[in-house]
């Protein structure tokens, strides 16, 4: 029970150290007969390959993914899907002090603790690469959402005091832009302030919007597994990530009732809601409008000044981390954001399937 | 599936309508030889009963709990716990005409998208009265966690704008006032704002902190189930939560790594940490220090002034509800926030107890 | 984990001793809007009744259900039903000197084991009153597949060395008599032997046959959630079943495949098999064919006659068990089979909903 | 939800269809801390092996394994150990024709009927080849049983109508012959049998037993999660078995309970059982003596006899299979078996640790 399943119909199950011959998923539980090629999954990898900006390590992996399983004459079968992706850059060298000491911000030292040791190199399964495993799988089920026309967008809300502007809204901006900001004069902003981060040995922290469209109202269950809930897991289970909002998020405490509640209007002869507050979720079901969460990513760990931290022995020490480590996590992040966000949402579709006795009568009587 | 199971080992399965005849949890999973009589229980649902302040509901409940079964000569037994609380309060007539259009801000409209009706008799299973079984699960979960020298504690840390002051808390103040808040100063303040809240027929929403002590390293698992993913999917699974929160929260978004690293040190010969932005969890698995997580709530939906929506008829209406409700969540939730978290927090620590071989071959050699 | 939750879609949590007040079940994942009042569950119930012949225990229980959620205005609401039967004739006095020592054949030993302590009052939670639970959602899961045409149909297959005979099988004669045979001639003997049985203070075992009719084909998943491994775990959690076996069962072992090959053929236009040895099951999914199991159970442990066992003083000793008990399981165990396959079968057509891309789209397009 | 995991805490998934690149399966939740190398599941796969005896298919597969994560420096990190075995011999097209029709005794029509189409090359995800993930993970619960004292030893107990003499009982026998029996005698005659299948290209059922020793008492879960119930599941989940017994199995119900019941008695300061009709298992926890359950396979259906079914048109045809295919499954079973027995008791140990509140408190305090 070591938690690597996520998912209670399309199931994922990761597997893989940042320095360990590979890396990959099983997805089980994804339906048959949905077109799958190792494309689909490429370009969701490509999205958070290291080296690909100037704010990324420079370590260099192609991330290739191979289907080993579950797809038949470019369909898949509904049998489990299982991808590999090959580490190729492991230069376990660069880590090699780092076994005797516990870094500042990282999982070094409660791994050692829950298992008596741990694999040093890299961080291990703490590493970022362990979030291979869900893109590649998030690629999958943004494909099948995609199939019953709903859309699962992620970009980056903030870096460090840098904002974007909702007037600038542009995603076509994100996906070209060394930030993933929407907004191409924040995300100029944003590179002055990472290169003075990175002047500064230092590093950033950010904020992840993710925006569902199209997703029917009555998704979602009302007690424990409230969509809200959910996501909340899918996203703090996202390694740095330290608050998670839904909608207006952490305003609402501070707004009243009669502020906060969206009326419900008609539009266009169906029922919507005038305003959003509720980021398209009440009671824990989904009710039409747009799903909006946000994640708040810590700044990296790994930082190039000298830090001050306990070595295995007890001693106090000073520290100075090698390596090769981004200045900021949430560049690569949204698309592991967007990944979390689509495997929660079709696992609470295909879930809701079972919620009335018409719709199963209607199904086995077709 | 409809999600109503909550926890892996220690598991908890709530149930019931607020117009039943009855709500309740069946706790699976609890280890046999703790001590258990009603009274452990009833002492954590007076803390959410209504009527017992002016800020909550005027309906009368006396929610005394039964235990049905799991517990013999005083001990559990290690089998099912059955926990009833008898509603004794149901006046459904005041909610007659609720039936025929969607409240704002309820999950009238959801629910019935979802099951294609609803059981409209005060808010049915979205009602707050399903957290009844939450809290007396937990009130379970703490008195196991205390056997273990853990404390979970929760209060108000907000009202509307009105925040604690860090230097005045006093947990007693909070479980003696009618705020929950432990800063008499700021409850004295947070009175008068609600009180303004009742007069303008408004609402108020609010933060709830959590902090839990002496939880040892190690508790949690590295990826899906990372500690703080847990606790984010317990606290957001609670009506009315919009964001979650764990350590510094939102605030590591827009700060630098220097400043937000944990410096490890040693304390009376222990590793310990100098500062503890991080709340306690580190990669998901607790690093020995308090974990501190903050819940924020939305004002109460149901407000006096009038509110446009839609009937089910498809016709733009506007309502005035009426009914007995709480201006504000927050006061009667802190207690249902320390239920899931220490719920959550004895889940993991049972979980751990398989992390490692040494600790296994010890226990079946003893 | 003590495993008090079974099924995952249409999900059951029983709970509840012997000698307890109450004893229970948690529906939760029930479909919403199935017609359902107490009487749709007593008539199952009162199958189990002890009481009701000569063969079953003499203790009075009426065995009353309580609708206590997820009922609204007669119709299922999607959320958890709870169910309640209280228990009415407790004579712990009975059981006093059981405390002391291990029934041979009965659970007292291990429950020991495991727990520490046991509640030693008529087998705690290992007494037959925990398959109430299950018969109550067993009548639930079987109302649910009526609405979809599929019929889950036990009796008695045998009883001690008296089989019935297949050219004589008469589903009502079953419903009637004392044995739960479908077969006048063998139960009138089964009767004989039982009575022997009884004058000599002995017990007897038997087997339970059930078949599923009109399942349709394409239900189970291939691997390790088999149809036939879910129905074998769901037969094998009833207490005294020592075997289980699907179509033809252990026969299979001692044949060819020439003659246990069923094959298949076109029927009135469909595809329909000549033979059904694989009792409707084929690579762990539903072959369209009847699907048959059966359960063999072991003779009732507590007999009359002077046992030797150990007390737990660590002393060879001899006993003799008073109390009322069952001279067979059998007769009663008949309906708590028909519970646990009717419960599989549907959560098995629950699941399957999600299997193909197209199902999911014509679902959520309509 | 398509049923790929097993286990509770100690969970496998595994992966892969019978002409796909490769096979393999993730264990998620074992242990840190186990010496664990290649070899060591090596030498399980080898007893699964094709090719290796004149009763097995000549299909050439090296079935060598890789471990790909999990394990480092020698031990077992607690985090998933992913395995991957390469399929060397797909020789797809002996498979051609078989798309078109539905092989009698085999999932071909299953797997259409529920996925809409299915990978025919070598029954796809239905192949005996899915096993190859259970015998591997099989491999290392079984090493972690070793280590806490614990033995799983399955050997074939009867081929056709021929059955072992149990005063003949040798296992390094069973491990040296082609039939897998621990009798010389009846293995030879085993072999006559076999070999006159072929001649008539038929194929054999057989029965392959299992014993657990050492096992200690109070082991297993009360209610759903019986021990034998979840060794019921983990048996009929493996292709081609069709019954499963426990220790007596379906003789207890033509017995009575004066001979069925196994006494207890002292024995060396101990408790004991004077017989073990229950098979070691008493109200589905442990006893303490041995575990011992039979698995009854019938035979492998694919035989060279001509044939009659349907095809895809609808047609009754003849066919005659060609390939390669075992003329029975029981020989290369029985480390299946024992692969899923291991698992299944090993999890049931970890799921136990957490009974009793005094060893929670003993764990947690040292």
């Amino acid at each position: 029970m070591s938690g690597s399943t996520y998912g209670n119909i399309f199931k994922i199950t990761t597997w893989g150290e940042s320095h360990g011959s590979a890396i990959g998923v099983v997805v089980d539980g994804c339906p048959a007969g949905l077109s799958l090629c190792e494309e689909d999954i490429q370009k969701f990898l490509d999205r958070r390959k290291p080296g690909s900006s100037q704010f990324t390590t420079q370590r260099k992996e192609s991330d290739s993914v191979e289907i080993l399983s579950g797809v038949f004459e470019g369909k898949t079968t509904g049998t489990p899907i299982s991808l590999l992706v090959k580490n190729t850059s492991q230069r376990s060298s660069d880590y090699s002090d780092i076994a005797s000491y516990y870094r500042p911000g990282h999982a070094d030292y409660t791994f050692d603790m829950k298992y008596g040791f741990r694999d040093y190199r890299g961080g291990g399964r703490s590493s970022g690469r362990e979030t291979i495993g869900r893109v590649a799988a998030g690629a999958i089920a943004s494909k099948l959402l995609a199939e019953l026309g709903i859309t699962v967008t992620a970009y980056t809300e903030a870096i460090g005091p840098i904002r974007i502007n909702p007037e600038h809204f542009n995603i076509e901006e994100a996906r070209s832009n060394q930030t993933g900001m929407p907004d191409a004069e924040a995300s100029a902003k944003a590179e002055v302030y990472l290169k003075e981060c990175i002047e500064k040995l230092d590093s950033a922290g950010g904020v992840v919007s993710c925006i569902v469209k199209n997703l029917p109202a009555g998704i979602g269950e009302p007690v424990f597994d409230k969509l809200d809930a959910n996501l909340g897991k899918a996203i703090m289970s996202i390694g740095a990530v330290k608050a998670f909002e839904v909608g207006d998020g952490i305003k609402v405490a501070s707004t009243n009732g009669s502020l906060n509640n969206d009326s419900f209007c008609m539009t266009q002869g169906k029922i919507a809601k005038k305003t959003n507050h509720a980021g398209g979720i009440l009671g824990g079901i989904s009710d039409g409008s747009d799903v909006i969460i946000k994640a708040y990513f810590k700044p990296t760990p790994s930082i190039f000044q000298e830090q001050e931290t306990v070595n295995k022995n007890g001693e106090d020490i000073k520290i100075n981390i090698k390596g090769r480590h981004d200045p900021i996590v949430v560049t690569r992040a949204v698309v592991v954001v967007e990944a979390m966000t689509a495997i929660t949402i079709l696992d609470s579709l295909l879930q809701n399937m079972t919620s009335r006795l018409d719709g199963i009568k209607n199904f086995y009587r077709s």
